[in-house]
């Protein structure tokens, strides 16, 4: 039986799942959830993931929640020869793992805060923009986005020479920010973190994943 | 040589590695750091850590930053039998990582804003808790452990009958909040996380690297 992936097209940490399932070739099953209608707080799918957020994740019998955990076991499971988690050598393993926790600890809280404010506050929630939280996490995000420009002057991707998991956890939120707020200059006014970008979003694997960010 | 870990006692980030340093017994020097004189946030601690954010670490020519890569690493390379990844099956090792997630995305945030108000932000840098933000997180970080009570009802650890890293990354954190807020009926009265508490923090790995978790 395919994995189930219980989510939405546009949710940016679905979306981070269902990008490593397209890069491995694995096939899944994408489970819609009534978002609207407050499915995700409400049993059963409490049982799927406690914090009632998306997206939840079923292979036979395991069942786990956490978009960066999902990916994690998906690349362990299925794709021990993609290279995308080097678990080979602790050093290897390390560099991607660093990476990896460089984009939830510090380049995400920045970016999802932006978004949200930008895209999701006034189109889902009918709210109006705080221009200033936007002022404030853009001026982090910058920092460390010059943090991100200063490492690929020396490789090519984060961990490295080679795409890993760390690369693909940044797609969804660069994607939206790209494309629906009005900031685009952030990565673009920076060559190696633009040519970094260019090589990660030509792959072929993201374009489907990537047709599916959006809330028009 | 032994492996370097660039921080200090009080700082809760620095104690997750020193913790697992302790744990799996493994020989290690801790550089301070000169916090208040802004040493993190100059050169040459930025080429250890861009962020300018305590723990950095050295083990031979590898550099690393972020607690929690270092403390994966740490068992990886030095803790293979020592059971807190359980990297053998990817099942097992997704369990971990779950919780460990968990503990970065759902814990950390509230907690540490938390003590951040109360603790650091009055003693270190002379100001005032803000009792909004500290509510706030409070009503957030019951919320966390009431699905911690659940799963605990259920299991002995975070991530099954097994001490591992998942617990571990919460030490520092809980240390502050019970011994420097007054709100550790949050834990006691949750009796599952508080047999938890208890059982995690009895450990004998633990004393030597809890004492040095104060501001006093
Ligand atoms: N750390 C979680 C975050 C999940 C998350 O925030 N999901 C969003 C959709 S992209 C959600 O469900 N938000 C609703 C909510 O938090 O109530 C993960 O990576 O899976
Ligand atoms: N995600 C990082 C966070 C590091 C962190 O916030 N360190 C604190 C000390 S516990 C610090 O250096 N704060 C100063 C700052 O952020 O400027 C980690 O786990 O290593």
């Amino acid at each position: 039986m395919a994995v189930r992936v219980f989510g939405l097209p546009k949710s940016t940490c679905t979306s981070r799942v269902l990008l490593v399932l397209e890069e491995l070739g694995v096939e899944y099953e994408l489970v819609p959830v009534n978002f609207a209608a407050g499915e995700h707080k409400q049993h059963p799918y409490l049982e799927r993931n406690p914090f009632g957020q998306l997206p939840a994740f079923q292979d036979g019998d395991l069942s786990l929640f956490e978009s960066r955990v999902i990916t994690r076991y998906l690349v362990r499971k299925y794709g021990k020869d993609s290279g995308l988690l080097k678990e080979t050598a602790p050093e290897e393993a390390a560099a991607v793992d660093q990476w990896m926790e460089v984009e939830t600890a510090q380049f995400n809280p920045a970016i999802c805060a932006i978004v949200f404010q930008i895209v999701i506050l006034p189109i889902i929630f009918g709210g109006t923009t705080d221009e200033k939280v936007v002022e404030a996490q853009l001026d982090k995000l910058g920092k460390v986005l010059d943090v991100y420009e200063a490492r690929l002057s020396k490789s090519k991707y984060l961990a490295g020479e080679s795409y890993t998991l760390a690369d693909i956890h940044h797609i969804s939120y660069i994607h939206y920010f790209l494309t629906a707020t009005p900031h685009a200059s952030f990565f673009d006014s920076r060559p190696h973190v633009k040519a970094w970008w260019e090589a990660i979003s030509s792959r072929p694997a993201i374009a489907k994943i990537t047709a599916g960010l959006s809330f028009k």
